[in-house]
């Protein structure tokens, strides 16, 4: 198909093609007058077309999914050796920490996508929009199927084969069996469901409007019950009661009296993962809003029109009609890793878990992050004989701090908990530990090593399912990835201490940049590292600063941008599309 | 709830609110730095939010359908003395000029609608989300219910009573009951359809770029059957190869060679309602552009993945494999309308059928306007007698030129087929039309009165089914509902032939302000008033701002502005939401 282009389309095929003019394009956004430069760095040989010649002997690459640990990936992998295919059934990147500002119009849902294909066409990778329903590790191949409801009768389905997988297909929602949730809780966790919502609270509203209705009805339709305090539930509250207060008082006038919001939570309080400082001023702030907030309140079965609870406190049991219940307490395994714990002797976890350098415990060319796995953290104890046998080079049986010396960061380095023990106890190094038992200059046997030592693996912690782990984890694996023929031949990990030699790389470490719980209002909490707590509209600006510093393209951020632009001219739209 | 505002709310509200001050808001768009002033004339009793003091003797008028009829009503409608009730599943209007620039993303399908509340709150109206499934004439009575799939099971059914019911529900797609249409098509009608067909290519790319596919198989899935060569089916088809070139051959460059997009229309030309050169433009572009035009070809059946056609000129039956069919072929009756018209003694017609005044023939108190009804011109012969009759006021059985120039306006004012004709003549009056049956000055008696006008009423034409004429129905309903009270006591309208006295009002009068058929990479052709025809993409720029000029709010115009910015910088977007 041939045809000739007007100057409209040439104009913008240009900007779009050559980074270099584009970089001219500023933009002056809304936000008081900041300065943005628009750069869409497109390597040439995109423009060219090329891909695949001579690849014959690259190791293949399977990536499953592109949520925050996939994205993140495929974003930082850099290595031409490696031949990638992503398969996920989202053809898309979704940037989760605004899909809350979905659910009332405040953004629209295609300003926090990012097309999966311009990545993988830019980066030469292919992309298969299926999903994997099945890993087979000992045969290295995955079964695909791809789900597309609206044209497409029946399902496609497919068989790959790899040399390297790499899972991140995340979690999904957990309803830990509650009944009725099922089929009557909206969830917030694709964009699907943040579109859903907007159209269910639209629907509530047109509905409690209608003639013909009893106060009664009109109070059970209004009625918006928010299960789990976690910050998806408490920004999800906070965006309703904006979009409450802000617009339905002049939408629906009629009816605004009616609308009441409950917010459950089954612990004592909202938000426990964050400082109390925080916990007490979103409490409050809710209060305040006049949002029914009910901690120590456990959701045990849901009908289509009533919820039922039961009271921590008094152990009553409550039934409560409602309107709409939107559920956000916690995440499950999905279906395809529980399958592949039983094959790879995990079935007894909870989760799947990996080593510290994200590979899955039990086999070898597997790797996974973001939710759907947890870093299995080797405890100092189990080793604690082959570390000292380690830094006992000539066999003495005791060692003395110079014998240390050479051990001492290979151990921090393998084990981060010695470190954050240590910080906890505010000692500088292993010695002071060491001298903390045994005096100055003292030589050390096995059993009083052991005794040092054995309160360090106190210090282990899960690492919490959040975007900002999933992201980094991406990113540190694409490292490794990149890196990896330099670090076959010379490693740089830390010392293997029940083998030879030394680890390829440094095991995986998260750096904590912060927590942020948008409260509505424009209002936001922020935990920030050093023990800083910011709360105000600020913080907002400073947490989309930090989120978007690297990940998201310009283009998501100009769109969100103009979004608030079209909300602070027009207002949200209450159009139910 | 009470809350405080941020500086940022505050001035949000400041500008929505205060029309003054939003008017000082000037905004520069990004089409090539044209200056809009933004302005949103709220009346301030909105803002105290009163409704409803002695409104007991208000005439309550019902109004059903929020489309470019009901919608134009409600816009210009101005009588206090109505209590204005909408019925409608809708609770938005939607610019449907845009629909199939939104199958493709060049514009999102929020800019093109614009909530009814944000009309019925600024006017006082009630608003009601709910489907009008009956209407009881004889009893003024609708019976409604809501339809909401989301959220609240079940349905919500009301009865509402009326004393002037507007109907102006629109007309759905017309399947012709050719077998599989229903069951495999997609249509396009409204924002979910276009919505849908968005996802529907998107998925059938997705899918035919999956491994283990067959290129026949790739053929088939990559081949867009668009049925029905009206103005929607060209645009779409349009817009969808504006798609494959521009934006196809960058994401899906390994399946871009499959593609093929066929045009079916069952008779011999698409674009038939308008100018030849417009057609024969349309069809060489298509030509050009590689768009399989095949006219002649008529639908005769579709199963899941080929569609059965018969050739018009060789009778041969022709199966295809597809993998989307788009119809867009043509407009039925509703159930509604169809029940309706049983009741009322139209059950014999196709189409609900009006006086000239919009009234549903056989009611007192029913309206119906735009797609759903048409307008049942008199015929000048059927009312030949009384016209003489009016004319010869003294009874003596001839006319002559001056005992006509009484009843002259009348006559062109009631039976506008008159004036037509003489246009189309090129006559200057009756006058003359007269003259050339018998010469100046003669007397005219009832036979040859009745030669002169017998051809008169083949000029009679139905008003197409288009956006121009429900919006200037409504508009015109809403300036006689406007001026019931004056024109009540001092009739403005033409003579009653068949009765006493004059009409109320002039009769409907349809002005066509051209016609525009958009035909891809901004090529807009037109056809205007006075036979003039414009092809181009400047064109295209015309078309929106006739279309914009009116009715549309400037948020939507400069929504699809500002969608057009995006899409101008960063393309369209290929993510399957």
């Amino acid at each position: 198909m041939s045809r000739a282009y007007t100057f409209f389309e040439r104009a913008s095929r240009a900007f779009r093609a050559y980074p270099t003019l584009s970089k001219l394009l500023v933009v002056s956004t809304v936000s008081g007058g900041g300065i943005v430069a628009f750069s869409d760095a497109r390597p040439i040989q995109r423009l060219l077309g090329d891909h695949g010649e001579g690849e014959c002997k690259k190791k293949k690459v399977v990536v499953l999914g592109t949520g925050w640990a996939g994205y993140s990936f495929l974003t930082y992998l850099n290595n031409p050796s490696y031949e990638v295919h992503v398969v996920s059934p989202r053809n898309y990147f979704l940037f989760t920490p605004l899909l809350p500002s979905v659910t009332n119009g405040t953004v629209e849902a295609r300003s926090i996508v990012e097309p999966i294909r311009k990545l993988t066409s830019k980066k030469s990778f292919q992309y298969e929009e299926a999903e994997c329903y099945k890993i087979d590790a000992k045969n290295k191949k995955i079964y695909c199927r791809s789900k597309q409801e609206t044209t497409l009768k029946g399902t496609e389905e497919f068989i790959m084969d790899y040399d390297i997988l790499v899972v991140s297909v995340g979690a999904q929602s957990n309803t830990f069996n509650t009944p009725g949730v099922e089929e009557n809780a909206m969830f917030l966790k694709e964009v699907e469901h943040a579109q859903n919502i907007r159209k269910a609270v639209i629907d509530c509203f047109e509905r409690a409007s209608l003639p013909n209705l009893s106060d009664e009805e009109r109070k059970r339709i209004l009625h918006f019950v928010v299960v789990g305090g976690g910050p998806t539930g408490v920004e999800f509250s906070a965006e309703l009661h904006d979009f409450l207060v802000e617009d339905v008082a002049k939408i629906y006038p009629q009816v605004q009296e009616f609308t009441r919001i409950t917010l459950l939570e089954a612990s004592d309080h909202i938000l426990n993962m964050f400082d109390k400082r925080i916990t007490n001023f979103a409490e409050e702030k809710f209060q305040r809003d006049g949002i029914d907030l009910k901690t120590g309140s456990m959701v045990i079965k849901l009908t289509a029109d009533e919820i039922s609870t039961k009271e921590k406190g008094t152990g009553k049991i409550v039934h409560e009609p409602y309107g709409m219940v939107v559920w956000s307490t916690g995440i499950g395994s999905r279906p395809v890793i529980k399958d592949f714990m039983q094959q790879i002797g995990q079935g007894h976890r909870r989760v799947l878990a990996t080593d510290e350098w994200l590979r899955v415990e039990g086999t070898e060319d597997v790797y996974a992050l973001g939710d759907c796995a947890t870093i299995n953290q080797r405890r100092v104890v189990e080793d604690i004989a082959a570390i000292f046998s380690k830094a006992d080079k000539v066999n003495k049986g005791t060692l003395n701090i110079k014998d240390f010396q050479g051990a001492v960061k290979d151990i921090c380095q393998r084990y981060p908990q010695v470190e954050i023990y240590l910080k906890k106890r505010k000692m500088k190094n292993i010695q002071d530990l060491l001298k903390s038992y045994e005096g100055e200059d003292q030589e050390v046997n096995i059993e009083k090593f052991t005794k040092a030592l054995s309160e360090v693996d106190s210090q282990m912690k899960n690492l919490p399912a959040t975007a900002q782990v999933a992201n980094q984890q991406g990113h540190y694996l694409a490292k490794c990835f990149n890196r990896m023929e330099e670090c076959e031949k010379n490693p740089e990990g830390p010392l293997r201490f029940r083998g030879e030699g030394r680890h390829r790389f440094q095991p995986f470490r998260y750096r904590h940049l912060g927590s942020f719980a948008p409260l509505g209002g424009e209002q936001t909490a922020a935990e920030l590292p050093g023990d800083w707590v910011s709360i105000g509209h600020s913080t907002q600006w400073l947490w989309y600063s930090v989120y978007a510093s690297k990940l998201v393209s310009w283009r998501t951020r100009m769109l969100v941008v103009s979004d608030w632009g079209r909300r602070f001219i027009f207002g949200r739209d209450s159009s139910r599309i």
